[in-house]
């Protein structure tokens, strides 16, 4: 039986009449059935004030589907539900984000409404592009600079130092600037990215600047806050929009509050951080140039995240005017030990925001899983390492690439279709249809291998791979380089400078590929919006079909050459391949007939539904 | 290859150093593994303030087990962990409390270690028998009583009314008394149990009492406050330890507190309940006669269960001496639409108990998914049905039972060994170790049918299920009636009077059953503390091993006739069976054979090694 044919639900249009209701509202949620794997009775499940409850489902037939209806009252803030089928033999199955299954399972992949504002149109279905300052571009003025004592000036084809121990590394000095980002934003708009978002361009001791030592002004190496706010106006101009980086968990311990706490005891800002009574603190990961933020004292959270006035605000007004902030080590933000107002941080950032913008977007960093920190009034999405990167990573990893782990101290496993569709489904399910949609599609980033490394320099593997990203739910954000195929075996190698005077250097097929995809998803809400059904997987092909009420697509994604298989599935016009070839598929008798290709490739069609 | 072989953690002492660590600790925490099934490194991975961790293990080999040891600092209050497993072909698991699975999962299923203090051992180790006041015994003292205006009376032996429509149903009084409960004592002693729950003892103007009209005496219908303290004083004179039942979520609305509200406005209990301006209040599941309490009202919360002046800790004092609480609704308690007080109301319940006694256990009922609402400073544990009582009732249930399902639309499916194992497995995991062995393995209870009537009557089937409760991990909870055979098709129905007086309808063998496996739990430590590693399942047949430090015991459980198994494991000595036969195993030459049986059985044999 075709996967198709499985009974399905999910968080798109197709599926839930409103995707952001408000508190109290009532909503149609539905499921899909197939005349192929018929259900008798579908029973809508809720869960209301945390006690299960019933409601019944009116069934309506389509052909061979059968579309089973209920209302569903929004009760609580994130309102829970599932499934439960009922089969002509009596069996019953609970219909989850983890597919349908035969047994009693827990409620963790239970789908969700969120009656707190969704993240943003513009962030939903915008391309986003990473840039790291120190890397992307110099402006004449860099030239002009005097190089700061800490850091070692490197020429611009200097090779990067990566070797985590090395001394160097943070040190390393390209000199990339802000008006150097704001010349080169055709290179951007080429991409078909339209979200600008730089790593941090506070002032830091180090090339990375994670470690800040204010958050007062622009780093005068990237041409201070003036640069920065001419940046943000040409980004505004082009219709686009500007994203900040803010490590709320920490500054650098050469902050003007880290060294007031250290030069007085009874200085305020001591209670900023977590000092033990011997002077020591606590710091991210055992690093102590890089000081924990205590977010359980107000005054620290008010100077940080807490209205106009906090870092948080400051920066999303005039003449800066970013729309929002990708908050770094989010996950760790307000939380150590026995302390937890992770939550009310999060929380924190987005009022700020709110108050101040009309449809800001704030991300957070998660390299793990953000469950439980989405869904609600804090962060919109996270960064999809788990649920979109490690699966992708596991499928298309050559097992001779020199690519490290990211976090993990043994390689990426290769893995076949199956495994890495368990995945996809497992992190889509836990996370929930609405935070997936709103998280960022990565394939690498300062932080991991470059994926042309990882798939062992392949470029038509290295397209697939940004096929999976622009076709699956979720926001791509592309990792600038990406698009020209540079290479990076771990997160510090991946900073390599853009080599803009090296053009033939250059994949300029990958880049169109980007450019092919970006426009695709542009111009098809289905790929933005619509929903996810798997069609087909194997261990070498995975294929889905994207739908929303106005259109339909099927992905066909192929890591190498595969056999031809059947879909129940209408007629078919050929939309987007990464490869050259790629037809319009012919109807068989048993439905659309996907033919036997060459690989690695990625194909996508338009379901004409007549 | 046997499922023994499997690599396998759980929370109990065999794989982790310190059940009840403080924060700060350093546990060690192992993984044991089979040459069987190789595996080549296992490393450790924590969750530090939600950013995971890695640790490395090692390992030493013991035949043909090879155990993974790491240290795991316990830097949170509820420390979450789960174990890399790379293979020799370089393919990696994880392996958590779902198992060992070869594709990457959210972190739901990790395994946890809390650092806040665990169940009292009392709880753990005992067996808990419950009775619902109105429906055990009658003292001479009752027939004395006058019929309150509400109640319809109703002699001994006269049947039940039990459609849930018939207005009649709440309103049957039998007269059950507190010191009939004291007269009997002798017979709890026969079933085996030490641990006496009565459900609400307070007035209420129903049979069941759920719905309060005062919290500050006893129901004179009952024997008043004085034969409550009899109670508590016959039960901790024979070593044992009695629990109340209290409706936190709400009281009955004839309750002191809503009349005055009612009342007057202005009466500060007004915002002890939600009342909207038009008279209008929150009531459970639309009952206007259960007023819903508001716990984020602190009146409120300190009338009900803060400190020891409240209903919570006024009871666990002299003469009352209750040694804790069923709390009743628990999962919808200080949940209502936006507002969240839930474990705010918890760790306020379990502090104030802390204060008064030394070792108080307090269980929140939750029919669904108490997930976080479990480890750490609140309930202890929950009534299980989840975990427990649907993968029981699912596994054994007679098609043709009238029994209705507990909550649901449709009845309660039949389902086969694995559906059943995955749905333990599944609880097991996300409820965590420590919270499922302190939780109630629950075959019945005065909101479900009687566990005899959903095995169709079968007496042996009977059997099996209160094997399963009393050697899986978890607290049995026994509802008193259930050990004689009593039936019911539903809650109410199953509220049937024990009927003392026609001891021939008793299912003496049966009882002996109950008594045979409570002694079997109380002398054989592997079964309330040991651990739980699955080791055989078919349809019919569910089999495994409860392994401790000190012992080793295997059970094997039959629907019906099964065919002979072999297990790896070593000598065994018979020691329990629910029916007549049942024999030392004999080791073959691929381990232990497990003959070919009629059933239903259960046989329990203690592991002999040497």
């Amino acid at each position: 039986m075709s996967l198709l044919h499985l009974p399905h639900h999910d968080g798109s249009p197709l599926f839930v009449s409103d995707e952001a209701p408000a508190l109290g509202d009532t909503v149609t949620v539905r499921v899909r059935t197939s005349a192929a794997d018929p259900v008798e009775a579908v029973w809508l499940r809720t869960t209301y004030d945390a006690e299960p409850v019933f409601h019944p489902t009116t069934a309506t037939a389509e052909g061979e589907v059968v579309w089973w209806s209920a209302a569903l009252p929004v009760h609580n803030p994130v309102t829970r539900y599932r499934f439960l089928l009922v089969r002509a033999d009596g069996s019953q199955e609970w219909l989850t984000g983890a597919g349908a299954v035969a047994y009693d399972l827990p409620d963790a992949a239970d789908f969700r409404l969120s009656a707190f504002p969704s993240a943003p149109d513009w962030g939903r279905d915008g391309v986003v592009y990473q840039v790291f300052p120190d890397r992307f571009a110099r402006s004449a003025a860099a030239d002009e600079r005097p190089v700061p004592d800490w850091a070692l000036p490197a020429a611009w084809d200097e090779e990067v130092v990566f070797e985590g121990s090395d001394p160097r590394t943070p040190m390393q000095l390209f000199g990339g600037d802000l008006d150097g980002v704001t010349e080169h934003l055709d290179h951007v708009a080429a991409v078909g990215a339209d979200v600008l978002y730089t790593t941090p361009v506070f002032p830091g001791e180090s090339n990375h600047r994670y470690n800040a030592t204010t958050f007062l002004e622009v780093d005068a190496l990237l041409g201070g806050s003036e640069a920065y706010a001419r940046l943000s106006s040409a980004v505004h101009a082009r219709g686009w929009r500007i994203l900040g980086d803010l490590t709320t968990n920490h500054t650098g311990d050469t902050h003007e509050w880290f060294l007031a706490a250290v030069d007085d005891p009874e200085d305020p800002h001591r209670s900023f951080y977590y000092f033990e009574d011997d002077g020591t603190y606590a710091c991210w990961m055992g690093h102590g140039t890089l000081p924990k933020i205590n977010h359980a004292n107000l005054d620290a959270r008010h100077a940080m995240v807490d209205g106009p006035s906090s870092v948080v605000g400051r920066w999303l007004q005039p003449p800066y005017d970013v729309d929002g902030w990708r908050i770094d080590v989010a996950n760790m933000t307000g939380r150590l030990g026995a302390i937890d107002v992770a939550h009310d941080v999060a929380r924190t950032v987005r009022a700020t925001a709110a108050a101040l913008r009309e449809d800001p977007w704030v991300i957070g960093e998660h390299n793990h899983d953000a469950t439980g920190d989405v869904d609600g009034d804090g962060w919109h999405g996270t960064m999809n390492y788990s649920g979109f990167s490690w699966p992708v990573w596991s499928w298309l990893r050559d097992p001779a690439s020199p690519a490290r782990a990211f976090g993990r101290p043994v390689p990426v496993p290769r893995r076949d279709g199956p495994a890495v569709v368990e995945t996809f489904r497992a992190w889509q399910g836990t996370l929930g249809w609405r935070a997936t949609a709103s998280s960022w599609n990565i394939l690498g980033s300062h932080d991991s291998a470059r994926i042309r490394t990882l798939v062992g320099g392949d470029a038509a593997v290295h397209r697939v791979a940004v096929g999976l990203q622009f076709t699956l739910p979720g926001v791509p954000m592309v990792f600038a380089g990406d698009e020209i195929g540079l290479e990076g075996v771990n997160g510090e190698d991946a900073r390599r400078t853009m080599p803009w005077d090296r053009r033939d250097e250059w994949d300029t097929r990958t880049l169109e590929a980007y450019a092919g995809l970006s426009a695709l998803r542009r111009a098809h809400v289905a790929l933005r919006r619509g929903g996810l059904r798997w069609a087909h997987v194997d261990a070498d092909t995975i294929a889905y079909v994207r739908e929303h009420p106005d259109q339909s697509v099927l992905v066909v994604v192929r890591r190498c050459a595969g056999a031809a298989f059947d879909l129940p599935l209408g007629d078919a016009r050929h939309l987007y391949g990464s490869e050259t070839g790629g037809t319009d598929l012919a109807s068989g008798t048993r439905g659309l007939v996907v033919p036997a290709s060459d690989g690695p490739r990625v194909d996508v069609w338009e379901l004409v539904t007549e």
